[in-house]
Order: structure tokens, then C-alpha cells, then sequence
């Protein structure tokens, strides 16, 4: 047994959960608080409380199973047009279960989704020096 | 050469773009109207206008290099607390330029970086349905 979260007691089934999808190393279901109607979660069975945790493996599987629902969702009764990836590494970045889930989340006309902010135009200078530290935490790793 | 997007010209080195991370799949570079500093589009080398036809297996290679430069990022001068993944699949979900792109987007205290959006508490019964539905055209994919 995990002792992390709500997700694990319903990868162990033993809380309710609305599935739509299973394999051996990924489950996805409806979201109880969704933003849209349709809105699912797709996280991995082996509990990882976030990114740095999560074998790279079950990750990149995480995402194929998203395309897979991403194509499910326009194709079902949701009848979304568009279709958002969210996830949320950490408190900062709102993360609440601390066990990685990738939020798949069906778009219709005026569903009230979308991001908050203020995108700016740093000047190429600026991207590049931050470009390099970013390559160069890269290389330490 | 590739007509859909400007993202094809960074791929084919004809456009400029700050990089992070290549290989023989993937590219990362700098968003150039970043939410936050150290905001990063990851992309495919083979242009694909969305999910339907991105290869599942470049699609997982994006989530990886996501993880990775989540913790770059966290190393780097960007010295983030937390990271969102975005992705917009489709006009009606906000996306742009119609070649495949995950966002990943550092997060910091008071950024003003977030979602925006009314989530709901649907009763069972009505997750059930849709889960239901969901499933249905998983089964006929």
C-alpha cells in the first residue's frame, strides 16, 4: 500500500472512481472537480508524488494515453473541438494530490476555460542568457 | 520542407530560436511571448498539426523531455519553485501554430501565471455516464 493520496487507495480500488481507461501502468478517469464536462486525469499506478519521481517511461505513457482520450473525447457523447493538457509539478504551480496526474481537459464554445496571465516580449538577449543556464543545469545532470 | 508553421523553420535551422535541448526527435527552445521566465515550447521534429497526428512515441519523447527540463529549470538561474505543462489541441483549445508544442512554464511566487475557469461537482451518476460514453469510443478507435 502507498501512503500518499486519494489515487492510490483508487489505483488499489478500494475508492470510487469513474475509469475510462487501465493498463499495467496507467489509469484514467473522470475528475470529480472537472473544469469541463469530460474532464479526466490520467495518472500512473506506482506512485509518484511528481515529476522528479516518475520513471520516464510511465511518463511519456502518461501522454500517449492522453492523445489516445484526446481522440476518445471528440469522438464520445462529450463532443468537445478542442481538447487541453494540464499538469500541475509542485505546490507553487498548484499542485494539491501529490501524486503526478496529467489533467485532460475537453473544450466546447464557451466553456469558460482557459489561462491566466500576462504572456511579455523579452528581448532575444534576455532568452538567450536564460537559454544557457538552462542547458547548462542540463549538462550537470 | 515542411509548409505548416514557423516551428518547421526552427526545426530546419532557418528561423532563429534560443535552445535548450535537441535530439533526434524532439527540440526545446524558448517561447518568445513567455507567461513567466524560462518559459519552454517543446516540440516534434516531424511536424504534426495536432495529437491525431503526432507519432505516440514522439509524443511520449515530449512529456520526457518535459520531466527533464522541469528539473533543469529548478537548477537553473530560472530558480523556479514549481512547473505547469500546457498543451492546446485545436483552434477551440487556444492553439496557435499548428504544430504540436508542450508548454512548460516555470512557476514563482506572484508570476500571475494560472488557470482560469469554474470547476463543477457533478453527482456520480453523471460521471458514470460520460466515463461510459468515453469508453465507448475508446472501443471503436
Amino acid at each position: 500500500m502507498n501512503p500518499y493520496t486519494i489515487f492510490a487507495e483508487i489505483v488499489a480500488g478500494r475508492a470510487p472512481a469513474s475509469k475510462v481507461y487501465e493498463d499495467e501502468d496507467v489509469v484514467a478517469f473522470m475528475d470529480i472537480r472537472p473544469m469541463t464536462p469530460g474532464h479526466l486525469l490520467v495518472i500512473p499506478k506506482v506512485a509518484a508524488r511528481e515529476l522528479a519521481e516518475l520513471d520516464p517511461v510511465v511518463g511519456g505513457k502518461l501522454f500517449q494515453v492522453g492523445q489516445m482520450l484526446a481522440g476518445a473525447l471528440r469522438d464520445s457523447e462529450v463532443q468537445c473541438d478542442g481538447v487541453n493538457f494540464f499538469l500541475a509539478d509542485g505546490v507553487m504551480a498548484g499542485q494539491e494530490v501529490f501524486h503526478v496526474h496529467l489533467h485532460v481537459i475537453p473544450r466546447t464554445p464557451g466553456d469558460g476555460f482557459g489561462l491566466r496571465g500576462r504572456p511579455t516580449s523579452p528581448p532575444r538577449p534576455d532568452l538567450d542568457y536564460l537559454a544557457a543556464s538552462i542547458r547548462g543545469a542540463l549538462g550537470r545532470r
